[in-house]
């Protein structure tokens, strides 16, 4: 399932978006076992959220040894056809094994 | 309509709920006008993502002097009648003017 989600394998950087919190979860622990020594976890808007359950869904139940590293929030535009740009919230939480 | 927002005046602390984004976003700057250095926003499961629009909305268009000083996350535990204690994420975002 983990092949599915979107991901940027030299960064280490798993986006979150519309799956189920389980397969961002299975993501961010496939990385560690291939040897990442860190993830970043990015997400926006209304899946900010999301991300958050998957950092501690990881480091309660999976990597207990995990350290949330840093958490940067920011404003990002979406530009969209057709339409004005739309401001949108973006967070970004690092991973540390 | 900031007096509707539930706050801890003591520690400026303000929690998000259900209410729009602008109130909460009224609430922190009413917080900051009132003499207060810095003010923690605290949120819960799916109102994550409005902190985060709330902190981003001061920062960005009302006091462009803030900082955003820590940001934690975590999981705490909900307790409800008749039903089985329900595990939550939550986040605090820390401002400081």
């Amino acid at each position: 399932m983990e092949e599915n989600v979107e991901r940027n394998m030299e960064s280490n950087t798993i986006f979150i978006g519309k799956k189920g919190t389980m397969a961002y979860v299975l993501a961010v622990i496939t990385q560690f076992n291939q040897g990442a020594d860190d993830v970043v976890i990015k997400a926006r808007g209304k899946t900010i959220s999301k991300a958050v359950d998957v950092s501690e869904i990881v480091k309660n139940k999976f990597v207990n040894t995990l350290k949330v590293e840093a958490i940067n929030i920011s404003t990002e535009e979406i530009v969209t056809e057709n339409e004005a740009p739309m401001k949108v919230s973006a967070i970004e939480i690092r991973l540390k094994k």
